[in-house]
């Protein structure tokens, strides 16, 4: 086990003010400080001798002055989060207060934490490993329910699972090879050379599908990325807004949690939606021709989404073929969904049929106005995501493992080539070492100070 | 006991995202409704069964979904916050994990919590008095060690002490006199007179004695109002913008803590000065002329100290002959104080000794620009007050409070005046009960439904 000779301490609430806060100490003194400072009622009741799993009311006070009444939890090594010592204590929500008893610590000894320290003690501590710990920062992070369940999956262990099978079976292989290595000179082959290409195909196929399950990933975590584009005049901050309202109007407020972090992403159903510039659109109207059509082509390459927004009252069949034509590319691209959007239809005195029969895109009317057809929007953009894919299927939604797995993934692809050339056994070996080495920095079964401190580096203070 | 036949729910740390967030539960179904979402690892282990002071591991799942890993922690009544069955509910922090914990007990039948409604249990099931239970409050919002200190020492009870003893003392006052009523057909006087006019007094400049400590109590609390005034261009935003940084600087950050709510107000060795309507003051300069001399007048009404900033490269004696002559009564004002700042002194070339002997004025020469004499100006803040005050007497600091006493004295004024005139004891004995309902509602020895709601609708959510 690893062990660390100092005791660190932060807030692990959010900062500000509130009921309560909890600040946390972990470390070999983290008894011994608390001791320093808190009074229990009854004399003799020792932080150190209590037993792990259980609170304790008492009066926090520094040089005989009192700095808060305070209830104490504490968490016998190895089992708590860090796999230390562990003390918790949970006091009146002033930031006076946490400010205080957070210095009383850094004067008796303790250390102010970095960002994510209590959880690489943990990693460290071989309490999960290092996917399992980035997982906590993302569902601490998360904000709908998919990248929440994306993270709870991988927090607990589903993920790392996955990436243990691929090294395993690359294991295999290897020492396969280089039980070969050792008898090179008789010149023998042990392994059955149909079998290793098998091998590797069966593991480049795997590799493949989780780089390519990051497309779905990386949306499911950040929210899928929708431009909503058109000519001045026709609406767009207008059906913006109609979209936001409605769908806050669904999430129900609880009061004391804010809402103001979901800005200009909405959740439907538990799927995030990120609307990509939507600030400059609603600031003073349109700012298309400003901007110029360079900026707009470079908010649609961005998009997963596209929706395209005319004034129908105005809009012409000729002005939706230049729209086809102007935009063809992306209508196009099979990775992309192009909607067309006719609004205003509250201007038309009866519904837009023929209109609709000769456009050959999906395209919905509304009227953004009086709120007219935006759950058909909403729907609409549901439709682009399966919403069960999260539980079906292991889903790569960390940049760094993407880049892990396409190095893998290149070093096996060198590995196949080689064995084709029949290079010697012992430069496959090379690129097999590579390989692993690149699986097992995901777990952290191979890890380095400087990807540790660049992981726990991105955490908040106090977890 | 009071009782509740309803069990309520609320984020009880700060709203927003951090590495772990608790939800408090109390009621009479805390634990039953804990246990329809919680699952531990062992089967068979219940939270109703478990001990108080205990905390335990598990799953919060709701209709086989996972929502988050947390930590539970059990209290039973009536040793809780509340007095009643209480869980704690430690979960990982986002906003997303705390809402969905939330909605998953108000579904199962939990309530909302209102602001300070576990602290309203706590009171009306006697685990405090009124005036503790809005200490707490104050505890919470209290940014100043004064303040700390003075909500601290109301809420552990040494206010109510106070309050009781009075009332206490006018309790046997009152059975004196009601004895005689008992036997007024015969004309008897049990009650000494002088006697009771000597409690009267004693009454009277206690309660005067508290009245008057609101002053203190109240600055202590809020901060001491300071202004800043002066011509245009003196540097009066430099110089309070070099107050505000020397100070902050000496205050420790601590990542993670927000310091933002501070804005113009100092916190200097624990008192907190607040200086008056600086924001107009600081935004383009000098509006002194524009908002006209009333409204410098006004300010400095609300002040206790008066900065008043002169350009000392340009002012000559005559002009702070002018000083003197059109603030004369704020300077003669003994609970004010008046302090004259010579600024840039980085323009001149010797420092202006004729100058200060001939100014009656405690005067401070500094360069705001050059941040010289900036301590000497927060160290002249400082003498405005003892900061031991707190230590050594029961200070007032609520506004309920002081106009609870204010009608209590003004009864006690009757009675005495009652007693002067002989008027019947029967009528007495009204100004007197009088006097007691007010001290009573401080403590809340005696209250309203009305009143309990204009309290605790002040909390936070979740205290």
């Amino acid at each position: 086990m690893h062990t660390t000779d100092d005791t660190i301490i932060a807030l692990s609430t959010p900062p500000g003010m509130g009921a309560i806060a909890v600040i946390r100490l972990s470390g070999p003194e983290a008894f011994s400080l608390t001791e320093g400072l808190f009074i229990p009622p009854k004399k003799g009741v020792k932080v150190s001798a209590a037993e792990g799993y259980t609170i304790h009311f008492g009066k926090l006070q520094q040089d005989n002055e009192l700095i808060d009444e305070v209830l104490v939890s504490v968490f016998r090594k190895p089992n708590s989060y860090t796999g230390e010592d562990v003390v918790e204590i949970s006091c009146h929500g002033s930031e006076y207060i946490q400010q205080r008893i957070i210095e009383a610590f850094l004067e008796k000894g303790a250390r102010l934490a970095d960002a994510g320290e209590f959880t690489m003690r943990a990693f460290l501590n071989g309490k999960f490993d290092l996917a399992q710990a980035e997982a906590v920062a993302d569902l601490i992070a998360s904000q709908s329910k998919a990248s929440h369940d994306l993270a709870l999956e991988q927090m607990r262990g589903g993920y790392s699972q996955k990436i243990g099978q691929l090294r395993e079976q690359l294991l295999n292989f290897t020492s396969l090879i280089e039980l070969e290595l050792d008898f090179s000179e008789e010149d023998v082959e042990f392994a059955d050379r149909t079998e290793l290409f098998k091998l590797l195909r069966t593991l480049k196929s795997e590799m493949k599908s989780l780089i390519d399950s990051f497309q779905v990933g990386n949306v499911l975590k950040k929210g899928i990325p929708v431009a909503i584009i058109g000519r001045p005049n026709v609406g767009k901050s207008t059906l913006l807004n109609a979209i936001l309202n409605e769908e806050r109007a669904i999430v129900s407020e609880i009061p004391g949690t804010t809402r103001d972090l979901i800005e200009d992403t909405i959740i439907i159903e538990g799927v995030s939606f990120r609307f990509i510039d939507t600030a400059g659109l609603r600031e003073g109207g349109d700012k298309i021709e400003e901007i110029g059509i360079e900026r707009t082509r470079e908010k649609i390459k961005q998009a997963k989404i596209i929706l395209y927004i005319c004034d129908i009252s105005e809009c012409t069949l000729d002005s939706v073929d230049d729209v086809l034509s102007e935009f063809r590319e992306y209508i196009h691209d099979k990775s992309k969904r192009f909607i067309l959007i006719g609004n205003k239809i509250d201007k038309l005195v009866e519904t837009p049929h023929k209109f609709r029969d000769l456009v050959e895109l999906e395209t919905i009317f509304v009227s953004a106005k009086r709120k007219q057809g935006i759950k058909q929007i909403t729907d609409s953009l549901l439709k682009s995501v399966k919403t069960n894919t999260v539980q079906d299927q292991v889903i790569v939604s960390n940049i760094r493992h993407l880049n892990a797995l396409k190095n893998a993934l290149k070093s096996i692809t060198e590995v196949e080539s080689g064995l084709q050339q029949n290079i010697p056994t012992d430069l496959l070996s090379i690129d097999i070492r590579q390989a692993l080495y690149h699986l097992g920095s995901i777990t952290g079964a191979i890890s380095t100070d400087e990807i540790l401190g660049n992981i726990f580096s991105r955490f908040c203070i106090g977890k």
